[in-house]
């Protein structure tokens, strides 16, 4: 992989990235399986791609440790377990980072297409990028985006907009009402946070969607009382409350997956479905063993909804990944050989809801008592107090964590992205296509060539 | 999975507990693939079956990374990734630990038994298993054990000996002299460290193995120029030296796998050949990235001499896997969204080794600049003086491991084991049993299956 390279030589660079991949991997490539799969095309009818931020093998592997029945003499299996097909490289093209960042990753997997850090759907020079959520509408599927971040954000931005930044999250909320597919809206479905991106003074987005035919709900029960084929759902004005600090308002990953199946099925055309366990990597950016696991249930439970609608149909593909690991989370640490998932399940909150409420001025200890179901010690609650009187809740929060992170030995080396391999699971018809060990591009790569080209 | 139970219960526990590994494992799990891939039985004449020790998902990765010509614009795969068919489970069946030690780990892989961390083939109530390597024996193949540690070490151990600890090296060194199987020794091909528990005052286990006709070879010289079928080669009193530590009359993994290969293969049934690159968990305990990174490529030759093999052979089955992970390692840590392994090819040797020299008294600043191939900063220099001073070699160690640390961005949690799953690489006939994830005890069921029970 090279780290400076002249811009005017990318393109060429990625078509000899893709050849060279070809090359190199022998046996198992997925690549080299187009030929015996082709007859399965017609098979594939629904594609739901799903992709866990920051769900990394130790996450995964926490997880299970976490549903284990200790009544029982096996480690119970996940809901991914009995996908997993293999594995995926993560890195970017990026000139200064070797590390992939959300917008890098999902752009390979949107587009196929290595591109720089920051990168919504374009390449390295810049230059837009079709995406298979473009291409599933140009071939007259329905088309959807499900995620508990701002919908505005890189992963999900990444199949349904074009940017060369990230963080120009209201352009991005304008792509997804402006961008249009043979006179068509590229995005049927549109549920996550990100209120504020569609809201601003210069723009109403949920007006002008409203105008052209779209339902916009802001509840769950709204968004579940709704029948509209098309529909923006926005739930918070940011990223959605993690699923264990959400009130009977918020939708959960799996209520929002469900609606969106809902619509896109009555395509019968089919669908693309792009959905994203979006926090899982905010809980390993910030070092939160509580909310990781919070996040990696909302997430299981979201691909359970999609692997029963896949069994149910037969000519659905679920495909379940990740961006990249978050946080250098290790299951165990400290020496101890126990990962120890009570202390884990002793909280009601997460860290952060907690810290927020003492940072606001409530008691430490009747707090710390009311949100985690542990007997704390007069040292635990001691290190919480003094981060108290900082009245930071940043403070009060890393306090919080080193409680659990200390009980259940959980063990983080950063606040960023680590470049381990991440798993791939797959389910339906094509799904040896993505076995083996792949690059992050050739799940684009497949679905481009399960979709087809357009019709003239 | 419970943690305590009654010893009298365990043997019925086990039992229920692969069934229920069946009935819990739907689509992916090999076990549901018995049946279909029967007819296969009888291609698979030979079984390599490699380990490499604390190979965590972080190391394949951070290897690949080490293997990265930054003159392309790909990441070259290692050997191993063209063979990824999925992942293993590796916690252990132990009272008070959760994450498993690689005795415990071996004996999973060796007879499909889960156990407590510290056996050696026994179940949880100390009574002894029958492992792979012994049916392969009873059914007429040769066998081997190569390793870089101890060749009575636990990993090893676990296949050719029975002990209730791993800690009993010269117990399980009289194993692989004194079990006999139909008559005949267990074991004919040993070769690893470990000279220390076979010559020992109570007993000289080189000529009793001598006498019964094995050749007894103590360097790589002697190793290659043996002619003999049966072998007993130990070339360290303890664990061997680290690939970059090597001087060259230390055999390469390589050097044994292939010498234990064609030794075996001479066999018309067959042969079960064990390898274990044993020091990437000892460099994984010592949070070392050098040493790590050393001994990944030591493994992966020994892979790529078995998957040669293979290739030309036809009938040989190599699966390739991981115990459990070590010490916590990220790529990538501290906020960085770069692992740099630019400052670990740097290194000529390990840390340990250079950090011996300056416990022994030797300059640091001439010590660091004849072994380390970069422009170290006066801090770095002082910060390995100042550990000098206390003479201690694990003080000095640690200082010049925190150097490539830092410069590469290696993370670290643990000195001690984590839990997460582990890649498994297979290929030849029968390669798509060990694929999806699996227990660590299936793979033991997979290789019963294949050998078969043995003739009355």
């Amino acid at each position: 992989m090279f780290r400076t390279f002249p811009k005017k030589l990318v393109p060429v660079a990625v078509i000899s990235s893709l050849a060279l991949t070809t090359a190199l991997f022998g046996g198992n490539s997925g690549l080299v399986k187009a030929a015996e799969n082709k007859a399965g095309n017609a098979q594939v009818k629904n594609i739901i791609f799903l992709i866990g931020d920051g769900m990394g093998t130790s996450y995964t592997t926490a997880y299970r440790y976490m549903k284990d029945d200790p009544a029982t003499p096996v480690m119970e299996p996940t809901e991914f377990d009995k996908y997993l097909v293999g594995a995926q490289m993560t890195y970017a093209e990026d000139e200064k980072q070797n590390i992939t960042d959300s917008a890098s990753a999902a752009t390979a997997m949107s587009s196929g297409v290595k591109t720089y850090n920051n990168a919504i759907a374009v390449d390295n020079d810049k230059s837009e990028v079709e995406t298979v959520l473009e291409r599933a509408k140009k071939v007259g599927k329905s088309t959807g985006l499900v995620a508990t971040s701002e919908i505005t954000h890189a992963t999900p931005a990444s199949f349904g907009a074009h940017d060369e930044s990230r963080k120009n999250m209201d352009a991005i909320a304008d792509d997804y009402y402006d961008l249009r597919i043979d006179g068509k809206h590229s995005v049927d479905v549109l549920l996550g946070g990100g209120l504020n991106n569609f809201v601003r003074k210069d723009r109403n987005l949920t007006e002008e969607f409203k105008k052209d035919g779209y339902s916009y709900v802001t509840s769950k029960q709204e968004l579940l009382s709704d029948k509209n084929d098309k529909i923006l759902g926005l739930f918070a004005a940011g990223g959605m409350d993690k699923m264990i600090d959400r009130t009977d308002k918020t939708p959960s990953l799996e209520d929002m997956t469900k609606a969106a199946i809902e619509r896109l099925s009555k395509n019968k055309e089919g669908f693309f479905l792009m959905v994203e366990g979006s926090q899982i990597d905010w809980a390993g950016h910030d070092n939160d063993i509580v909310a990781a696991m919070s996040e990696m249930e909302d997430f299981e439970k979201a691909f359970k909804a999609a692997i029963d609608f896949a069994k149910k149909d037969g000519n659905t593909l679920v495909v379940a990944t990740a961006d990249h690991s978050t946080g250098g989370l290790s299951v165990g640490a400290k020496e101890e050989y126990n990962f120890l998932v009570a202390p884990i399940k002793a909280a009601k909150r997460t860290p952060d809801f907690i810290a927020a409420g003492i940072a606001k001025g409530a008691s430490v200890e009747e707090t710390l008592k009311k949100y985690i179901d542990l007997q704390l010690t007069p040292e635990e609650i001691a290190s919480v107090k003094k981060a108290a009187e900082t009245k930071k809740q940043v403070e009060i929060d890393n306090a919080i964590e080193a409680i659990f992170d200390k009980r259940s030995f959980t063990g983080w080396t950063t606040g960023g992205h680590t470049g381990e391999d991440v798993n791939v699971y797959a389910y339906g018809p094509w799904k040896e296509r993505f076995s083996g060990l792949i690059d992050n591009t050739h799940n684009a790569e497949v679905i481009f060539e399960i979709l087809g080209e357009a019709k003239k």
